[in-house]
């Protein structure tokens, strides 16, 4: 091996393994999510995860890709590792999306939405973000910094979610007339613990490998400086949040407590290469903190979201790109006002083309389950099987 | 480090890398198939799993890797990481029986095979197609390409299943006399969502790690093109199978997408490096219609086979090989007949090898549980308890 | 890219992909528990798991790492990777102890107790054995050969195991007065077995990654002789444990199988990169006999342990290091007196601060839940959710 392949060798195996760690976030959010929503939904919720995944990264292939990069090609690593990185990403703001309207949204709307997301919204906003960039030399061109996407994917499927959850309301019976909240209990906490579990290990993956490249001892530090912020603000998220529910409820909350690790996650996302060891403690609480009153917040909105993904992807999204402009040791390039542009960008158009696609995409074929498919649970007229049909049910 | 050594170095690595993702596969065959069987018999699957990769992997260790490959050894990377990433494989073909036979094979005279397989049916195998090759220079050497297994892993296991499912016969009330074919569900599908997935990320260690180096620019796009083309018939397979669910039935039954997914992974497994990136959605999607229409063609042969081994292993694997003959980018050594004749050769030895190796076992330790255990479930005298006791049955 | 940088990004990179191995180990052990203890536990076990996780983690950071090494630091590697392995380590040896007290002990309490290991006791153990050593000089001063943690690990969280269950008693009615041992069954066996193959799998990050570099040949040889030798003493201890339980039950227990290999894989820990390739076979079915043994002898002392961890992780820990006295290839630093010099000075220390450490603690916040608490599953009082609440119990 000459000296000069051995860049390209080490950094398409890091992309690989980047890869494949990213990867095991599709059961991760699906283990997740099926264990958040009601018996009766499982096997849909199951369906739509593994339908997004399909779908997306099909249409990440033929259409999304080219659209966001140009075409394929890399000089530093091979081609088609470049490529796998990318698509690895593209689900994660579609099932971030979809999380949120589990139990009442229908499959076939849900998939036309993820072929247009996958094919052109999603590969819009990575072109300006990490791509060809458009909106290079216009007014709009963009100077957020955002490594591994705390605005591109998870605020972008957040936005998502919020139109989504305008159009096609609560959950019945969630929100009463008099203001009351039925709280609607997880059905398998040990396969909501699994699914975080495996979404932070996916995501030492998905920031780690953002760095782009291994095969320097300064991209080798930033690498490892990125896999360790990125746990800091996971552990300080789910510490904080354990110690909020302790004094408030003196309950732990498991859910919650995971809630809050995927908020600090997600905080540090845009930027967990430039922060201290220390940094990530104080952005990933907040993250936490964030979880907490952000699950209320939504509950008096009634934006009635099962899986909590506004308050973890949505708001924690935009804290982690707002928090890059605040706490980031990158002297000039990094401003506060250039990262609440990209949000504010990135955001009007995620959202605004998002709600628009499902609103017509809603007069088309119905978004919602009908009323008595929803009281029956999804499963089976989605899927025709139910997800545990030996288990005697207690309600 | 001198240069020398960096390949070997990089490639020891690598094939640690690859061979962890496939141990992967050990889980995920588990929880898969205790996902498609019925409670009762659920501790038996993963006992069953669990005694395969401990006995085959110590068969393998003790008589089969020699047998295969004359010896431990390899110049190119250490001898024992080229010895692990084979020894992840052996396991994989006797999953693939062992599935189609639950409900209703004891575990002892499964056990018994497995050594069988272990230490020689599958490592003759391998002798002939990847390893110091017995055949060579007789007129039934093998000019077959089959990277990563689609016959030697797959059919092979295929093969085993469809000679013990002939000598088991189906589970009682399966098939009813009047010719009604009875659907028992599957008991979990968290559990089989898990487990395709674990598989499905198992399959880029796999079909990448076959390669067999990763060291140079050319084999680092090899092996990314791999795990990209092996992605993608996946994605095909799954996307196929629920458009024709879809528009049969329209439900989406999410275990026959995710065979169909499987059925796609098969079916590359031949040659995902030999590929365009296009030509694996055609590989795959055929690959996910053979798994449709499989599943009710074993049915109506009364081939009763609770995780559809047969069509997706067996089918897709003698498709995913003849596919290298017909679409393979490769000039003149592959040809279609120098696929089929793998086909035939390897089939007819696994076929009859194992029938008449289980037809001897049964005889001496029948292979099937009696009328009562089999009504009772396997767990309680197989393993000596059950999967959930909590739980009360619904039926 | 130069010469000498490409060991730094090799094992930065390796250390990177072995951490991650380890974090699987978090589920791993989430899972494992989850699957032995009874539904009405299962939320407070994962709760506790997740926090051991995040709280043991922080402490090392802020706390543990520098008493354990000194400072951050490496030349090898970058010290950010450094740092990331090692953090993986530390939860692990107190969720051995917590498992063993589950389904009485509170989450409060042990929570303290976390912040204490993993800021003091255990960084102290690991600065004696692999760290900064300040024991140098003294007649204390150790010369065990203890790779990945036989002792390190997995006696220290079998000592502090011990010293709970004496402080907090067996469940109630586990042991009648009249010496009948109530069996209490495991409630999900899928998860049982998930876990099992996590921690598997994690194994070879842990042991593979201690060998601390893969970059030269010699080092790529040793790395994959670890990992080859450890899967060897799991797969030889699940084996014999299966034929044990053959032959005095006629039932295959897969929970005692599992828990075979497991101590296996415990006992190889301490020297896997000092044997051949067979003998771990006998290290591994040594190691799967006193599973056995232990988890009756350890009933017969009314010492209640509901995932057998004393038995797999404290028996086997002191046996995998006393091994590595007998068997190892390593002429003269190696000697038996050594490694029970080792294991004495550690477990006295691990014993006696733990009992002190978890007195005190209990004096003041009481480790045990009380009878209505007990009898009631810890789930409702401690996390203020059950595992599955829409199942119907069976009893």
């Amino acid at each position: 091996m000459d000296l000069q392949s051995i860049n390209y060798v080490i950094d398409t195996f890091f992309a690989i393994f980047t890869m494949t760690l990213i990867i095991f976030m599709v059961p991760g959010f699906a283990m997740l999510e099926a264990g958040l929503v009601r018996t009766k939904n499982v096997s849909a919720v199951l369906m739509v995860n593994t339908m997004i995944y399909a779908i997306a990264s099909m249409a990440f292939l033929l259409f999304g890709y080219s659209l966001a990069f140009g075409d394929f090609g890399s000089d530093s690593m091979s081609k088609w590792a470049a490529f796998l990185f990318q698509m690895a990403f593209v689900g994660k703001a579609i099932n971030i999306m979809s999380g949120g309207v589990s139990e009442r949204a229908k499959v076939i709307p849900l998939a036309i939405f993820t072929v247009i997301m996958g094919a052109v919204i999603y590969p819009i906003i990575v072109n300006w973000s990490w791509g060809s960039n458009m909106l290079e030399g216009t007014f709009l061109e963009l100077s957020m910094y955002d490594l591994a996407g705390s605005t591109v994917i998870h605020s972008t499927g957040g936005w998502a979610l919020l139109a989504a959850i305008i159009i096609i309301g609560a959950r019945r019976g969630r929100y009463s007339e008099e203001g009351v909240i039925r709280v609607i209990p997880a059905s398998n906490i040990p396969l909501v613990t699994l699914g975080a579990f495996l979404l932070w290990i996916g995501w030492f993956g998905f920031n780690g490998g953002s760095v782009g490249s291994i095969s320097s001892k300064e991209s080798a530090d930033a690498v490892a400086l990125t896999i360790m912020n990125t746990n800091t603000a996971g552990l300080a998220g789910s510490i904080i949040v354990g110690i909020i529910m302790y004094f408030q409820y003196k309950k732990l909350d498991i859910t919650m407590i995971l809630n809050g690790a995927l908020g600090g996650l997600v905080a540090i996302t845009a930027g967990p290469n430039l922060y201290n060891i220390y940094t990530p403690i104080l952005v990933g609480a907040i993250g936490g903190v964030i979880v907490v009153i952000g699950v209320s917040f939504f509950d008096k909105l009634k934006l009635d979201d099962p899986v909590g993904a506004l308050s973890v992807h949505l708001l924690n999204g935009i804290w982690g790109t707002l928090a890059v402009g605040i706490f980031a040791n990158n002297g000039d390039d990094i401003t506060f006002l250039g990262q609440l542009k990209g949000v504010v960008v990135v955001g009007l158009f995620a959202f605004v083309v998002s709600f628009i696609v499902l609103f017509v995409i809603n007069k088309i074929v119905p978004l919602r389950a009908d009323r008595d498919e929803e009281m029956q649970g999804l499963d089976v007229d989605e899927c025709g099987l139910e997800a545990y049909p030996e288990f005697k049910r207690a309600f």
